[in-house]
């Protein structure tokens, strides 16, 4: 009888990946990559990651036994409907589970990446051996997954896990959401961006307004220098990326802006442990990357916010942005 | 054969309640109450609590198939441990469930009376054909539980549900646990007297600084008048009963800080609902018995808090103090 194989599929905003499994094995047995041309619709990604599939599956004979799908948007994981992109026109409640597996003929599952990912650090990654999860991705936005007793909870309407969207800070940064002080809008990528641009606007009476670690104050730097350097000398151009570097680099409005965004995701943090007491807190996405003192001031924080008998367990994701794709392949494998 | 009988057993503060349910019927066949004395220690307790269910059990004969209890205060739930009681001592580390298993002879659950409570809304109240349920009990404090397709969900340290040590308003009130600002320093009985103390004291000034809904200005009455005369004149008697019934007389203080305790409510389920996204949440305690214009903005505040793709069906408990018992039938009725 002919090797059983999974297929794990994940449609990102620009690039889709495909991989091949042997059920049990932890190194995929074939692994490819197709990206999106500008102005791509559904129906062409549709077709580049089916060809992508079918490729790996001729070259790599064996029964496909199951297929597990990561989607970069919200999806109706229940009926396998994706419910629309954020990227991409055209995807509109396409019945995705069912297509595929009408083309491949072998049962399939889908759910949103962050869910998805959540799963696969839960069962390939740094969540191995917990019992509940909740798995927080701090990048451009904020996005975040549940897994409660080896399971996605999606909740009622496949929205669980949007952490990124929880008010941490009222009357603060403006949110792309239109509400105020949302975790994403302190925390994220584009929040810190948008604090530091702020702050180095604003001087140095926003810095002090805002600044929770006074010791960063005491630098022998000037404030914001370093920073507005490595931006070519325009706030406008500065990136979280920047303000990392910066803040390595001891300029101490960075470091301030970078402290104050470690709080600000400690409190939500916190808060969740308090709502779900989960065993783990995984976190992945490149604002982690940020250094020894990011990751201090986070677990303080969420320490002070948790009640004492809450577990606050807080580690780095292991898989990268790997996390979606070995997810769907334990999705499909739970299939 | 003997009718088989469920024992249902709840644990309070000062009150121990005992029932006798026939299975899959909704109304009890017995149901006793003791008090417990000044002084009494868990112990006490326990021999009151037997007593009584013994005593039940004489007087309506049948085959116990099960036992399910609500007990006041931390519960290792997996094996059915009281960590503590906050009211009554003596109960640090007390093997609950084996002890009744021992004495009554057939098998015992035991969780915390939040999370039974949870339960009992799901199985025979508010909660009722829904998957996923909060259950926030708005009271003397906050307590909450979670029903996630069909089971409590009680966390890596039984500790889930605690929703009132979420802080909603960084900076704010004063709580019980060390923070400010948590959701039961904003939003319980004893956050609303405080909040209604201090703004009486603190004048206007203080009022217009919190207060969130300018129409409650406009009036007729001068500010805190109705609520100081309730209070006998005294501000330190304010208590949150008088806060309500102020507002109802048209008080603008009282109905002010009433406002910004339901917003402050509609903020954290707000978060709660993007966090796990429940199919309901079901409010019950005192509190809840505010009036419409309390049920509108925490239900207006939790709507715009929450991501538009999430349900906001917010309702209130069906079973009032009876929910932790009702909630142990159907832990026993699990069994």
């Amino acid at each position: 009888m002919a090797r059983a194989l999974l297929l794990a599929l994940d449609y990102g905003g620009t690039k889709h990946t495909a991989a091949l499994l042997v059920p049990g094995e932890r190194t995929w047995l074939a692994h490819g990559r197709v990206f999106s041309s500008p102005g791509a619709d559904a129906t062409c990604d549709q077709a580049a990651m089916l060809d992508l599939a079918r490729r790996l599956l001729r070259e790599h004979p064996g029964q496909l036994t199951a297929v597990g799908v990561s989607f970069g948007g919200p999806v109706d994981a229940t009926r396998g409907v994706v419910r629309l992109s954020h990227h991409v026109p055209g995807w509109e409640e396409t019945p995705l589970a069912a297509r595929l597996q009408a083309e491949l003929g072998a049962p399939v599952a889908v759910d949103n990446d962050a869910n998805v990912a959540a799963l696969g650090e839960w069962t390939f990654g740094a969540g191995q051996g917990c019992t509940s999860l909740l798995y927080v991705t701090v990048s451009t936005g904020i996005g975040g997954g549940w897994v409660l007793a080896g399971r996605i909870w999606g909740g009622a309407d496949g929205m669980a896990g949007e952490i990124g969207h929880v008010v941490v800070r009222p009357g603060g940064v403006p949110c792309v959401c239109g509400k105020n002080g949302c975790l994403e809008a302190e925390a994220c990528g584009w929040g810190i961006a948008a604090k530091a641009r702020a702050w180095l606007e604003g001087g140095g009476e926003r810095l002090k307004a805002g600044n929770r670690h006074p010791e960063a104050d005491s630098g022998k730097q000037e404030a914001g220098t370093a920073l507005l350097a490595l931006a070519g000398g325009r706030s406008e151009a500065v990136t979280a990326q920047m303000v990392a570097q910066a803040a390595a680099e001891g300029d101490p409005l960075a470091q301030a802006v970078l402290d104050d965004a470690a709080e600000a995701l400690g409190a939500g943090l916190g808060g969740a442990i308090n709502l779900m007491n989960p065993e783990r807190v995984v976190l992945g996405g490149g604002v982690t990357k940020a250094g020894e003192r990011w990751w201090q001031i986070v677990r303080d924080t969420a320490r002070r916010h948790a009640l004492p008998q809450t577990r606050v367990e807080i580690v780095p994701a292991a898989l990268g942005d790997d996390a979606p794709l070995w997810g769907a392949a334990a999705l499909a494998q739970a299939l």
